[in-house]
């Protein structure tokens, strides 16, 4: 005792390491401590510890990581044409139903995702109404795929269906494409797992009338319109590419209407068009998501790389794909949004993280450069300053800065773009990501906004697959 | 020189007040000096110091300044229809011609002022070229006058003659009117002073095309365009709204349009009309400008207030109207303008500072809200940093914060408004201002753009005689 009552003596100085638990004993007991803040690396998971040994500066791994950025920088996609899903997404089937986020069976979807199919089945001609639908999708004549692994992305349910029109997105530099349907606005829409006959009908007219016109417009824009020039564009006007796309859409509804106008198709159908677009403040969003899928698919399959090429949601599990990893996805639960509820909601009303909408973050937008698009905390909580924080904290995790999209309240620094999946393990800071919330139940629609993480059991198992 | 060597002993302790010459002589003999910055105030001129002593803390001034800010604040102002300045400007006569600034006769005006009074009098078809309408402006049967005179305001030379279409806007809640010529895009026009075949040619369509669209088209909108909101939209979105208006262009391009399809004319017309609307990022300052009138001129002649409700420049002289002094100018040497240069240009061949659009930073936009305008540091020079302190300066100059203008980047505080000429004398501290750069010759055009301030005379003169 005496031994360890002179350990305690007034003049001893304590620092604790880690945990605070220990110091907060101690400040009980009286005694002065100084706290370090500590965490074992890559949470104290031994095997995790080991295969981050095994990766620490490998050569190989640089040079592959250096190689990816610069396919998704160098990538230069632009907007060539609509179609039909059916017509130009490769794989696609008149029984297939593409997906937001990695692969999932329909009894184990979420409410929005389930409400989202049951939509496309009637909006197909396949179902006649939700009870039919159901039976449908249950029997095994429906298959779903994810999105990513046709070229394609959508937001929140993501779901595409054959007949819906995508607008085509074609990457001048790789000679790839990618494809995204036609944002459909506001309110009941199908992507926050709306079916109703609101909903099926706009899309109906969708198909019949704005995508004719889209389509003969973008025939008559020599080499596409360049959608890289108009994020550029965005970043500086307060836009972020994911959930703050007002500037984008403007420069978009500016650069397309005259060659809307050049079509000479009948005008009543083409001042529809435009008074859907003008209404629209989220029309780019489904553009800027195939702009950052088609750079990401041509840094894919870099043998060696660590780098994310994919994020993405399905409302119950977050995914992840690494460039030299192949197609295999690495899941984990999806999280639970933090942010603001549109009135009327409560927080229990959200469903879980859901969408392909993270593919901007992949690419080093949406959340990423949300400290250049401060009018966005209105939207999705929290300050201007956490806004530039983590901004800046993303240049921890990533592997190089992309001046193609610059911040200028960072004094126009590149977007920190490349997410490794070694610096995320090894410095415990997982990406940010600015996002919708969908009704958990299917078909009531958006609930609210705000920021969310992926689960760090995604970077983990992909790690230990790659270190093998 | 024993007391003289005793001062100057090694453990003498010297601080010097104000003027750093002394400081300097010290700092030569090898002395520590500690440099306490301090000027006189109101430049130490002492009728100015005495005319201060007599208006400071007055209470009927603090009253009735807030009233001014109240009514510049609560201003609505709508864009309601185009017409012709002889049909709509009060006072407007074919023989007049209404230019930027205070008065100023021909023989003194500067080389683009010149120039663009050339270019209207051939466009008005009252002269035939440039020599014959040199000979009819000196000749004494034009008379010339400043567009603030005549509820008008002109960007750089702002020449407006008869025939000129104008954007006529309506402040909703005090029922005064503004007006102000449609902006003709960058590169020759006539507001840098150009008047070549294509400066007239491109008046003369928008004489004959343009304005009877956007009439037609504005008959449609019911209460007319709201330039409010398209401006508290466009402070978030990276526009300062006097040299970077690339979001309101587009937010106002998104609006119009469905109503300029609706008036049903002729297509190859309705094309030109949206295609020159779509090409100038520019379109929306000649529409901040009459906002920006339409709600200082209502906030004008309140007696007592200090407010400054007009900041004009001829390109010779830059004016003050002050709202308690009447419609009498207060006016110095236009000041040179320092900023980034377009290549080709030096620092010598641009003009003084020339222009109405300064009634956008007496409205506290401009360049009282760079702040939240960051990417203008390209245009203008400059860092993020340095633009973010002026807008905060300003509030050390002004009367109120206008919640309807508010600065992201400042967490959203509003705007800085009210500019109080007693706070400049005071402080020191002149209005923010950012601008383009005429050519100092007649016919070239832009040079540059930069920032600027108001010399200090002004302000010291309508002390004085206000606190006559």
């Amino acid at each position: 005792m005496n031994e360890i009552n002179k350990l305690f003596s007034e003049d001893l100085k304590i620092i604790n390491i880690g945990t605070a638990n220990f110091r907060d004993d101690l400040l009980l007991q009286g005694k002065e401590v100084v706290q370090l803040d500590w965490a074992p690396p890559a949470g104290g998971n031994l095997a995790l510890i080991q295969a981050l040994d095994k990766l620490a500066h490998r050569e190989e791994i640089v040079e592959a990581n250096q190689k990816v950025v610069e396919i998704m920088m160098s990538s230069y996609p632009v907007l060539v044409d609509v179609d039909t899903a059916l017509n130009v997404i490769p794989g696609m089937k008149k029984n297939l139903i593409l997906h937001a986020g990695p692969p999932i069976g329909w009894s184990n979807m979420s409410g929005p995702m389930q409400g989202a199919i049951i939509g496309a089945l009637i909006y197909e001609g396949l179902a006649k109404n939700e009870e039919e639908a159901r039976v449908l999708a249950a029997s095994g004549e429906i298959r779903f795929a994810p999105c990513h692994e046709h070229n394609t992305v959508g937001p929140m349910a993501g779901v595409v269906s054959a007949s819906m029109p995508v607008h085509v997105v074609y990457n001048r530099t790789y000679g790839n494409y990618a494809f995204c349907t036609i944002n459909e606005g506001l309110g009941k829409v199908l992507r926050y797992g709306a079916y109703g006959e609101e909903v099926i009908n706009r899309l109906k007219w969708l198909e019949a009338e704005f995508a004719p016109v889209l389509k003969e417009a973008l025939k008559l824009v020599e080499g596409g319109i360049d959608l890289k020039s108009i994020i550029s564009q965005g970043v500086h006007m307060g836009d972020e590419c994911h959930n703050r796309n007002k500037a984008s859409t403007s420069l978009f509804f500016r650069e397309i209407t005259p060659y809307i106008l050049e079509t000479g198709l009948d005008m009543e159908v083409i001042k529809r068009v435009l008074r859907f677009m003008k209404e629209n403040d989220h029309y780019f969003l489904n553009l800027s998501m195939p702009l950052c899928k088609a750079s990401t698919d041509a840094a894919h399959g870099v043998k060696n790389s660590t780098i994310v090429t994919a994020m993405a949601r399905n409302g119950v599990e977050f995914g992840i794909r690494v460039s030299g990893l192949g197609n295999q996805w690495f899941t984990g639960p999806a999280n639970m949004i933090r942010g603001l509820m549109f009135p009327g909601f409560k927080e229990e009303d959200a469903s879980p993280d859901i969408g392909d909408s993270t593919i901007t973050e992949t690419m080093g937008i949406g959340g990423f450069v949300m400290g250049g698009a401060p009018a966005i905390v209105q939207f999705v909580g929290g300050t201007v300053e956490d806004a530039l924080g983590y901004s800046e904290q993303m240049y921890e995790i990533t592997t190089a800065e992309n001046t193609n999209y610059s911040i200028p309240t960072l004094d126009f620094r590149g977007s920190a773009i490349g997410i490794d999946m070694i610096k995320v393990a090894e410095t415990g800071i997982l990406p940010i990501i600015n996002t919708g919330m969908a009704h958990r139940v299917a078909g009531i629609g958006q609930v609210g906004a705000g920021l969310v993480n992926p689960p760090m059991v995604c970077f983990e198992k992909a790690i230990l697959e790659f270190s093998k």
